[in-house]
């Protein structure tokens, strides 16, 4: 019995999220239907985080178990040349783990990423891939908005309706980093968020992205986040930032160390 | 009676193509229908390049004639604010011309762009948007190539079938250019094809971007490309690149002058 870690990779557009559905296309329900082929048995993937329809990942993980022939090692480009055809979705890595190791249950934290583009005309060719902004972002203030939300909170006010309901809605947030770039030819601006913590209640990131969106626009102060903390009260929280702007970055099985980073 | 010019800018990745066809989503097709709504009146919009499936526009230009209220300089705005619910074609400009002025007949030539990304692990999220080739490309090599292509040639053997037959297969191109870039935080290497030509036949640039990239890869000489062009048969170029790279990207209703543009 081989229990098997996975490191995946896709884009999120053409995806009803990760959780299989039936006569929906997803990712959980595409890989396991490849992966079963590759082993030779039926094969039933635990991912770190069920994304949403629309949210992409750069490194989701998920384990699986089974008892087949196909080396560890082989199986991402198995599995990659078997998926070729649409492209979307992609296994980085294999590795085998121990028996009881679980990639959702062993999970000590995340970072997702957020990217919004701002200022300019829009790109047709960005549209599911950041939230675009027709006007200008002060990002200073997002910076000191983004700093109180770090910590050990109740971030209920943060957390949409639609999910299961969550033993308890405090959360870490380790960092949470707010960069700009200017990117292309035409050094058109972007901010991208880089949020790391222990743990995600339903659609948080996104929540959060959308009061710091409107920290940056000016309609409401940076100190504000202390009080949409405090509500606990979804209706304080800004709007919900669009999915397209969403990447799981990366799960952690250690305990997280939050250093300089590239 | 008003007849209007549009610069028309799309990701082709969702539509059959430019043409209107029935029960397929179309570029054509739905401009058409939101400038009927916006202008009270059945419109028939004629495009300067009839993009296949796939293909890109960033300067795609079409003209439409009516005896409507609207300001064409508010057409932009209205059509864009109706077509926004999906986001991947808009109106960049629009601008009055003189009655007898026709997008497809005044065209004296055009600029495709071909994007070329390679030698690293394929983009999930460029699948649609570039030719992802995993393998170094010699650039000197290609340069050599496009030379010969450039100027005036029988392009017979660079013409798929399905296309309406023209009247003549010869065609000027007048510069076709190799760009070599690294782009993003990881340097991925990239090459851009410009092509200006007078006018192309039926999936010119894609197969003449096919043959170029047979020469990167070292499976045919730069030479090889007069052998091409005198054998008149499809056969001896190469393939034909994927949609997916290829951006209509400029439409000239001026004698073309090639000199050092950006």
């Amino acid at each position: 019995m081989k229990n098997v870690l996975l490191k995946i990779a896709y884009d999120g557009t053409d995806f009803h999220g990760w959780q299989r559905q039936p006569n929906c296309r997803t990712v959980q329900g595409e890989l396991e239907e490849v992966l079963s082929r590759v082993c030779g048995e039926a094969i039933a993937l635990s991912g770190t985080s069920r994304t949403d329809a629309g949210v992409h990942a750069l490194g989701q993980q998920a384990t699986f178990s089974g008892d087949f022939g196909i080396p560890v090692e082989r199986i991402p480009l198995a599995v990659n040349n078997m998926l070729d055809r649409v492209g979307d979705v992609r296994i980085v890595e294999a590795s085998e783990v121990p028996e009881d190791f679980h990639a959702r249950f062993n999970s000590r934290g995340k970072t997702y990423r957020y990217r919004i583009r701002y200022g300019a005309e829009p790109d047709i060719f960005a549209r599911n891939h950041c939230w675009q902004i027709p006007r200008e972002l002060d990002i200073e203030a997002m910076k000191a908005g983004a700093r109180l939300f770090e910590g050990t909170h109740d971030f209920r006010s943060c957390m949409a309706a639609g999910g299961q309901e969550p033993e308890t809605t405090v959360r870490t947030i380790h960092k949470l980093e707010v960069r700009q770039s200017f990117e292309g030819t035409d050094r058109i601006p972007f901010v991208t968020l880089l949020v790391t913590g222990d743990g995600f209640l339903y659609n948080m990131v996104r929540i959060i992205t959308g009061t710091l969106v409107e920290i940056g626009m000016g309609l409401r102060a940076p100190e504000d986040v202390t009080a949409v903390l405090e509500s606990c009260s979804r209706s304080r929280a800004g709007r919900t930032a669009p999915p397209g702007g969403l990447y799981l970055q990366q799960v952690y099985f250690e305990d997280i160390v939050i250093g300089e980073e590239k």
